[in-house]
C-alpha cells in the first residue's frame, strides 16, 4: 500500500487524483482497491481495516507511475543491440538477425541470453513485454520460464517463418505450425495468466500464405494475440508486392490469412495506403510504433500524430535490436524526437502538433496496454486493475539529473522523461508482487 | 602510465596503435612523451627510466579514450534541461531562457547551480567544454572558478546581448564592452592555461553591430576565439534579414563586424547559402553540430555530411538546454540519427552515407579539438599532446548495457556508444591529472 504524490500534469493522461493509496490486501488478485485522498487515511483504514504498519509513505523526491509497457521487442536480439547498425532492414536481417537468431538452437545460449535481455528489460522498467524470441520451440519455452521465474507480464511469440530464409534458418511449413501448436499448448497449460503466447509470424516476406492462415487459425481458436511486421520499409513494399500479387495491399495479404483482428498487434506502420488504415482501424489493430528502430535501420518517420487522429490504437517499442535501446524511456524520447521532426519536415506551417512528454508518456503506459488489449488489466491506476507499477525516486543514488528547488513537480517528472534511467527506478511491481531486479534483490544471473 | 587495449576499429580515426604506453612522468607539462606496444615494456623502461610501480595495465574490459570535447553549451540553462520544451528558438528564449538567465544575478544560485552543471558534465566525460555563461561579470567567473577547481578544460564566455531583449535581461552596449574587458583581463591574468575566455555575442539578433565589431576588436587584440549562434532556425533567419538589411547574409553580419576568424565557433548552421558556406570556409570559422537541440526545439535537420565534405571544421555540441542532454555521448547517438533521417528525408536513391559511430567519435573528440583550435593540444592520443583522457569500462558496476562472448573489441566500443552512461566512464583526466568526479572522489558538492 503507498501513499503517492501524484504527477498533476499526468492526471488527464493516466492518473486520477493528487494523493492515491493503494491497498494490495486482498491476497491472490492484486488488484487496485480504491484510490483516494491520503488526508482520508484514517476514515479509509476503519472501513478497509488495514494496519498503517502496511501503508508505504513515499518521500517527496518519489512518485509511482504505471509500469512500462514495450508493445515491440525481440528478446533474441538483444545480444547485438547496439552494433550491427550500417544496414537497411533486409540487408540487416540477412547479414546479422537471421544468422544470430539461429544461434539460439543451442539452449544453453539461449538461456544465457534470454536471462540477460528480461532482466535488463525489467531493470528499465518494462512490466509488460510483447516479445519475439526465434524459431526454435524449446528457447521460445526457456524465455517464457525465465520471463515466469522473474515475474514480468509478457506475450511471447515462437516466430514463424517457412521461405524466403536462409538454410540454416527456416522452417518447413508443418513443423512450424506443429511446434506453434505445442508452444501454444505449453504456455497454456502452465496456466500464469501473466504470461499470453502470441502468434508470430515473422513477417509477410518469410511467411507462405498457408502458414499464415494456420497461425490465423490457431489464433481465433484460442482467441490469442498475433504479431507481425507491418509497412517498415520501402525495399520490403517492393518485396512483398512481387511476392504476393494477388493481393491489394501488403495489409491485406494478412488479412486474406485471417491475421487481423482485435488482438492483433502490427510493429512499425510506416508506409501505409489510406485503404490499409482504414483496414487496421476497422479490425481493431494495434500499432507498435518503433521509432529508434525507424531512425536506426534508416525505414523512415512515422506519423504518430496521424494514427492518433484516426483512433488507430497505438503503443511504442523498443524494437530491440533494430532499436538499439531496451528502455522504454529511450523510446518516448526517440518518440518525441521524430515527431518533432516529422512536424517540421512534414507539416511546415501546418497546425501540426508534435508529441510531447505527456503524450508518449500515455502511449507508453496506456496505449501500450490498449495495442496489447490489456487495458482492462494494466495501463494506468484505476480500481479493479492490477497494480503494475514503478516506484520513482528523482534524486535517486547516483541519479543522472539534478534537480532544482525551482523545478515544480511537473519540471520534474519532465527531466526524468528525458534525462532518467533505471537509476531512478527504486522498485518494480507487477501484480504487486515486488519484482525488482538488481544487484542488491533477487535477480539471480546479474 | 597506462597500457591500453586500444579499440582497433577506431584506430584510424584518433588512435595510432593497438598496444600504447602513456608516460606521463615528465612533471608539468603532463604530455605524452611515447606511444608504443606493450610488449616492448621492458626496453621503455630502460630507455625512459620509470618504475614498473607508475604503469596502470588495464583490464580486459578497460579502454582509454581521448577526451569527449563539448564545443557548445550553456552552462547557465543546465538548471532547466530536460523540461520546457514546447516552443521554437525565439519564442523559447523569450518565455524560458532569459528570465532564467536573468536570475543568475544572483551569485549564490549561479555558483550552485554552476556547480552541479560542471561536476555534471565532467561526469559525463567532457574534458573540454566551451560555456556560454550569462551577461552577468560576476556570474561567469564564479563559472570560471567552479571549473579551474574541478580541473576541466574550458572556453568560457560572458555572454553579450544590448538589444531586441528584455529590460531584465539587456545590457547597456558601453557597460557590455566594458565588462567583457573586465571578464577577459581577469581570466588572463589568472594564468590557467586551460581556461580560456571567448568573446560571446549572443547572436545577430540581441547585439547591435556597434557591440559585435567591439567584441571583434577585443578578440583580435588579444587573439582570442569568439563563439556565437548561426542559421538556427527559419524564423531567426527572418529576423535577422529584417533587423539588419545592410547586409549580404546572416553571416555577412557577423564578418563585417569582424566576427568571423579561424578562432570563432558557430553553433547550428543548419540554414546557411552556398556563399555563406563558402565564406565559413575561406575563414577557417568551425562549426558546433547540435542535433538534440535542433530537433528538440524544432530547428530543422543540419547536413553534418556535407559539412564535412566541404572540408569545414566540424564538432558536436550538446547545446544544454536547447539540447536535452548534458552528455556528448547523447550528441554522438543523436547525430547519427539525425544524419541516418537526413540520408532518407533528404537523399534517398542517391549515394549517401549517414554518419556512422566512428565518425562520430571523431566529432566528439578530435572534431571538437579543431573547431576550438586546441588539436595541437588534444582530441587525441599523439606524442606531445596533453593527456586529456576517459577511462572506460564495458563491465563497470551496475553497466547500463551488457556484453556477451560474441561481442567483438568493435562491438564493445559500438555498444558503449550507444548505450554506455557515466557509469562506464570511471576516470576522467585533463592534462594528465585525474579530474574524476564522482560520489566516491573529491567531488566537493555532488
Ligand atoms: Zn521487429
Ligand atoms: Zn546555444
Amino acid at each position: 500500500m503507498f501513499i503517492n504524490k501524484l504527477p498533476s500534469c499526468l492526471e488527464a493522461i493516466c492518473m486520477v487524483v493528487k494523493m492515491i493509496i493503494f491497498p494490495l490486501i486482498r491476497h491472490k488478485s492484486r488488484i487496485i482497491v480504491f484510490i483516494e485522498e491520503a488526508v482520508k487515511l484514517d476514515e479509509l483504514q476503519s472501513l478497509w481495516k488495514f494496519s498503517i504498519n502496511n501503508v508505504c509513505l513515499l518521500s517527496d523526491s518519489q512518485f509511482l507511475m504505471p509500469g512500462l509497457v514495450d508493445t515491440h521487442i525481440h528478446a533474441s536480439q538483444y545480444v547485438y543491440t547496439g552494433t550491427a547498425l550500417d544496414l537497411g532492414l533486409l540487408e540487416w536481417l540477412e547479414k546479422y538477425t537471421f544468422p544470430i537468431e539461429s544461434t539460439f538452437k543451442d539452449l544453453k545460449f539461449a538461456e544465457h541470453a534470454y536471462t540477460k535481455a528480461v532482466h535488463r528489460v525489467v531493470k528499465s522498467g518494462t512490466t509488460t513485454a510483447c516479445y519475439f524470441a526465434t524459431i526454435h520451440l524449446q528457447g521460445t519455452i526457456k524465455l517464457c520460464q525465465i520471463i515466469s521465474d522473474v515475474g514480468q507480464r509478457a506475450l511471447v511469440g515462437k516466430v514463424n517463418m517457412d521461405c524466403n530464409s536462409p538454410d540454416f534458418y527456416q522452417e518447413d511449413s508443418t513443423d512450424s505450425i506443429q511446434d506453434t501448436e505445442r508452444f501454444v499448448e505449453t504456455l497454456l497449460n502452465q496456466g500464469n495468466a501473466n504470461l499470453i503466447p502470441v502468434l508470430t509470424p515473422r513477417f509477410a516476406l518469410t511467411c507462405t500464405p498457408k502458414l499464415m492462415s494456420a497461425l490465423g487459425e490457431i489464433a481465433a481458436s484460442h482467441n490469442l494475440p498475433i504479431q507481425s511486421h507491418l509497412g517498415e520499409s520501402k525495399g520490403e513494399l517492393d518485396a512483398v508486392r512481387s511476392m504476393h500479387p494477388g493481393y491489394d495491399s501488403y495489409s491485406d495479404v494478412y488479412d486474406k490469412c485471417g491475421l487481423l483482428t482485435s488482438r492483433t498487434i502490427m510493429a512499425h506502420c510506416i508506409y501505409l495506403t489510406e485503404d490499409e488504415l482504414n483496414l487496421l482501424k476497422t479490425r481493431g489493430v494495434g500499432v507498435s510504433h518503433c521509432p529508434n528502430s525507424n531512425t536506426s535501420i534508416r525505414s523512415g518517420l512515422m506519423d504518430a500524430r496521424d494514427m492518433l487522429d484516426r483512433g488507430i490504437k497505438l503503443g511504442l517499442g523498443t524494437d530491440v535490436s533494430g532499436g538499439y535501446h531496451p528502455s522504454m524511456l529511450d523510446a518516448m524520447r526517440q518518440a518525441i524526437q521524430v515527431s518533432n521532426i516529422v512536424s517540421f519536415e512534414h507539416h511546415e506551417g501546418e497546425n501540426y502538433k508534435p508529441l510531447d512528454y505527456r503524450e508518449v508518456f500515455r502511449l507508453a503506459t496506456l496505449g501500450g496496454s490498449q495495442v496489447l488489449n490489456l487495458e482492462d488489466k494494466i495501463g494506468n491506476f484505476e480500481v479493479g486493475k492490477e497494480f503494475d507499477a514503478l516506484l520513482v525516486n528523482f534524486e535517486a543514488l547516483d541519479s543522472p539529473f539534478d534537480v532544482f528547488e525551482r523545478d515544480t513537480l511537473e519540471d520534474k517528472i519532465q527531466k526524468f522523461i528525458f534525462l532518467g534511467d533505471d537509476r531512478n527506478i527504486e522498485e518494480v511491481y507487477v501484480a504487486g508482487k515486488n519484482i525488482t531486479c538488481n544487484n542488491k534483490l533477487h535477480c539471480k544471473l546479474h
